[in-house]
């Protein structure tokens, strides 16, 4: 299992890691497939276009409109109002899986992997990859 | 492939399941990650932070506004009204995948695995655990 | 991995893909799941109930309903309005991950893959099967 340290600089951020994924699944000739994982609430990961940055900005706009600051939450955190930050974590989802090919990541032409930071206060990241067998 | 059994109690109910699939992939010494598997359709499985259980009870009501009752559905079933808990079982998702570290599920400190009840009858239902190799 | 090809015919459309699906996964006898992953960033896979095609019909006016074409969106492709087909496509996600049981896919009783597509103009489709092991 390798692990990648990403920082990310505000809320609600995606953020692009294909290449530091790529480095990490190298020399990996006869894998199937790559987890990648992130052990935090809030944040998480997305396989979207990243070719035109306007696709990721949307995004973030969209993800803000879904689950709303306004919807009367209960979690409460000192100094923080990470609640609807929990939910769309989860509607995004902790991991991606990339199938492998020849040892490369066999994205799409427009894909990348993108990191998401959900939390009010941005932060350092850890994301694990794991690789699978056959 | 090791199944468990969980008993729902309610509609739209988050259920932490995190000690039934430590206990279930113990003695996976060398495996890469677990994949567990609701085989529902109006159940599902996130993970999200189990600390405060506010945090679970704040998505559910998230899950419910993001689909509400009264968007017209047109699929019936007799006695019930599972037609938006369809596609809510969706955005949750029937997986997760957690990779495996030293036979431990590698999830974060505040990370647990959620099973999810969307069936307005709550349940019996059935997870599955299955170990996956390097 | 094995490629499919699969034919679109309509914008937000869930289409039905279980049996080529399980056709590819044939002969894998040992084998612990299989990574079903979509290369594009305007469609995607979803496990939902196939037996009313009502409830595909629902799903699809929900995932309008939930991202809708008038959030005011910044990504702009010439001819296309493929902006909320991006964040759509990532709330379902490029993959499914399906266990096997006997070298076969290891679906509830009313459980099918769909495969969705998002962009204005259908499209012919591209999906991968990768056997993952124990």
């Amino acid at each position: 299992m390798n692990e990648l340290r990403i920082t990310t600089e505000r809320h609600t951020q995606l953020l692009d890691i294909t290449p530091q994924v790529r480095e990490a699944v190298r020399d990996t000739n006869g894998a199937s497939a790559v987890l990648v994982y992130v052990p935090h609430t809030t944040a998480g990961l997305t396989i979207n276009e990243h070719a035109d940055p306007m696709v990721a900005r949307d995004f973030e706009m969209a993800l803000e409109k879904l689950v709303p600051e306004a919807w009367g939450w209960k979690h409460i955190e000192e100094g923080e109002e990470n609640a609807p930050s929990h939910p769309r974590a989860s509607l995004m989802g902790p991991q991606v899986l990339v199938p492998l090919r020849d040892g490369e990541l066999a994205l799409g032409t427009w894909q990348g992997i993108y990191l998401w930071e959900h939390r009010t206060s941005p932060h350092r990241r850890k994301v694990t990859v794991t690789i699978l067998g056959e």
